[in-house]
């Protein structure tokens, strides 16, 4: 199952869970209203010490990469208080994405899935992707807490390297365990220092083995690719729009699409005070115009769904007295609908200068999710009386290749400014506990019975052994 | 004398020595006459050959920063062949710049200076600045091959540190003889390996000492602002419009105006795909739309003399979904006139968006030559036929502090493409030598007569012993 060409799975099972939740919606909402928001916080603040710039202050920014020692002893750290539980184990695959199993009655039902990633960027903040995989542990706590049992498992991951700094590109994990086959395309990439992808999930693989001998965790080696009854993810928004409106859930319809270009301008290097203008091939002129009348052209199309962004650009040889004989610019254009993507790449190259290039460095459709499960979503949201909302997500989740594999949705809490990948984002307890209850409704009620769905009874024989 | 305020000099100095020639011209005739091609290329490569990228190949480009190895070695080549010969010194000042003095017959008489630098950019051509130097040594050879004694002394200078690659700014050698008062600020300076342009000068005259005293030189301490009759300098044009008008000499008339600018445009730093437009701070569109405007009203000026040039383009975080905090670009602007330059500087601060500052890195006015002096270079061009013009010099030259201290001109050879600061920089021999040849014309004729000049009387008494 390729990430391109991903399935549009247009699932009844979101709708057909809700259903069932009207006439036994005990144990969605017993599970949502024992969510405890100290809990949460107290262990959102102990994840953000694992590589806190300012150790005890969560506003300093958080130093985690990809399989670092620190992200390492971080997921132990969480890990371990389950692992030591009855009714939980804990797994590993191939990409060092970690499980952690509560147990269901019906030990061959396809488990439900949530989480998210406990990376950072060089420098991020204390809950992208943290917020996600506290929220199911949260889920955990609250079931645990309410005396409650599902028929199906329960699993928490934290997948590995979503946001793709130490070793490019991101969602590593989550695209290695819907497609198994990426991850030997995965396995050669290094990092700044030269540690292999491989080598560094070997290293974690490792670790992890030898701490579930040490301390007798019930222990599980997980296949990628396992069958998911669902998968639901809960994020920070990261943009501020929930916030902006006064709204405390986002339920996501989709990952919109995004085209990544990089555009190349070439020129003539001469002396800037020499050269008058009919004998210059200036590379930045050409460059600034391009641009402009590129930015023009979005502003041009008034639909505040667009996204353009000039992120990065470089002159050479950047010095100030010097015409350039080459400028790089790379444009990050996001949209829903893929006509409106196409008439901007269209625009882009009508515009060019000769000799100018364009290289389409990444080119993803939008990745709508499971519509039942987005339902469900949003009925979780009335159920608890939540302000709440549909939105896109405008940037990339491990959600997006998981939307290909099983019934997929997120849910949004919102971020305070808008402000993410950077020390100061921050969200109140309330929104994040107000989300981890939603969360928790909707995988009590996936959960709680576990009859045979398309993906149980395709799958029982490869579902995993608990040790 | 300091370079802001630059007097106005209008001498008669060059008219009356044009007049004079016009009686005796057989001196001046029989010098420019006598240079000879082959003798002026031959020294050229040798010099090339000095920091040479690729040895033995004058277009693999040539690397040879202030005050290196390289650059040492290539000065004291150039001064061994002369300082061997009778009639002829070497001398050094504090700022490491190289005489080369051709007595006259008058010890008394102030020195008519020519030359320029034999310091590169990183990667340079092999005739900026080395042809200046070159021609001087070839009018000292032609004068020596045609047994010609003038009045006056002639100097070959090599002025330190023109390009200011190595230590910043440029000029360090020409402003010190200048205005020796600068040299102490100069002093502290450091190369990129923290060597102070003191401990680099004082090297370079203990080196430059040590081979007067091995090969037995005639030598001389050379103090700073010693005074001069006059200074001529001849340079490759680092720009296209001697070629392309079919012109073999450019006499310049003046150093047009520079400003340099810094504009730093500041935003916040926010995802690319979560963030609307409408909470978007995007330093890098705001930043595209001013120098989009500033570059449309310098067109808009539709003259051919103004020069503007955005060099530097420095956003960060320069991350392809991110948008930018802040966007640094430079502004080099140019004209003969100052109300044009400041009409420029008005309109940058009436487009600045709020928040956005301009800094003034450099803000030189226009530097006139000596009318007298420019008219004797116009005079040699016509006595020898060659196809000529005036012209400003774009680029800065040891000239520009020269011109306030002394009857100062230029003399331009084409540069092919106008490409300079590069490995391609070449110019045809023919047009070297007849640079040369119109240099020689002039330089015999300004110091074919000791008379005291105002220079002469007014500095008598600090006139340089010859050891």
């Amino acid at each position: 199952m390729s990430e391109s060409g991903l399935p549009k799975r247009i699932s009844s099972l979101g709708e057909e869970t809700a259903r069932r939740q009207e006439d036994t919606s005990l144990l969605p909402m017993r599970a949502a209203r024992a969510v405890d928001s100290d809990r949460l916080r107290a262990r959102l603040q102990g994840l953000a010490s694992f590589g806190a710039a300012r150790p005890g202050d969560i506003h300093g920014g958080v130093a985690r990469q990809a399989l670092t020692p620190q992200e390492l002893l971080a997921r132990r750290w969480l890990a371990t208080e389950f692992a030591g539980r009855p009714g939980y184990s804990v797994g590993i695959d191939a990409a060092a994405n970690v499980y952690i199993r509560r147990h269901g009655a019906n030990a061959n039902a396809a488990p439900v899935l949530t989480g998210s990633h406990v990376d950072t960027q060089p420098l991020g903040g204390w809950l992208d992707g943290a917020f996600g995989v506290v929220a199911g542990l949260e889920v955990f706590a609250a079931l645990d807490a309410a005396g409650l049992r599902t028929e199906r498992p329960i699993e928490t991951v934290m997948w590995t390297n979503e946001e793709g700094s130490r070793f490019a590109p991101g969602l590593m994990g989550s695209v290695s365990y819907t497609d198994p086959a990426r991850l030997a395309a995965f396995r050669d990439t290094t990092d700044a220092q030269g540690v292999s992808f491989l080598q560094a999930c070997n290293d974690a693989r490792e670790d992890f083995a030898m701490a579930a001998r040490e301390a007798g965790w019930r222990w599980f080696d997980a296949p990628l690719a396992r069958p998911l009854h669902a998968y639901i993810e809960a994020h920070i928004e990261q943009g501020p729009i929930l916030e902006a409106r006064g709204l405390q859930v986002g339920c996501v319809t989709a990952i919109q699409g995004v085209r990544w270009y990089r555009v190349t301008v070439p020129g003539r290097s001469a002396h800037a005070g020499t050269t008058p203008d009919a004998a210059r091939d200036d590379a930045q002129a050409k460059a600034i115009a391009l641009a402009h009348a590129l930015l023009e052209y979005g502003r041009g199309q008034d639909d505040d769904a667009l996204r353009l962004t000039i992120g990065r650009w470089q002159c050479r040889p950047d010095s100030i007295n010097t015409i350039a004989d080459q400028v790089v610019f790379t444009v990050d254009a996001r949209h829903p609908e893929t006509r409106v993507l196409d008439g901007l790449e269209a625009r882009l190259h009508a515009l060019l200068p000769p000799g100018a290039a364009v290289d389409v460095l990444q080119h993803k459709p939008t990745v709508g999710f499971d519509p039942g499960l987005v339902e469900l979503g949003r009925q979780a949201c009335k159920a608890l009386e939540l302000r709440h909302a549909d939105m896109l997500s405008g940037a990339f989740h491990d959600a997006m290749p998981l939307a290909g594999f099983c019934p997929t949705a997120m849910l949004f809490a919102p971020s305070i400014g808008g402000v993410s990948h950077h020390p100061g984002e921050h969200t109140h307890i309330d929104d994040l506990a107000a989300c981890a209850r939603a969360l928790a409704w909707c995988l009590a009620g996936l959960a709680q019975d576990g009859d045979a769905t398309p993906a149980d009874s395709r799958n029982t024989d490869s579902s995993t052994p608990t040790r």
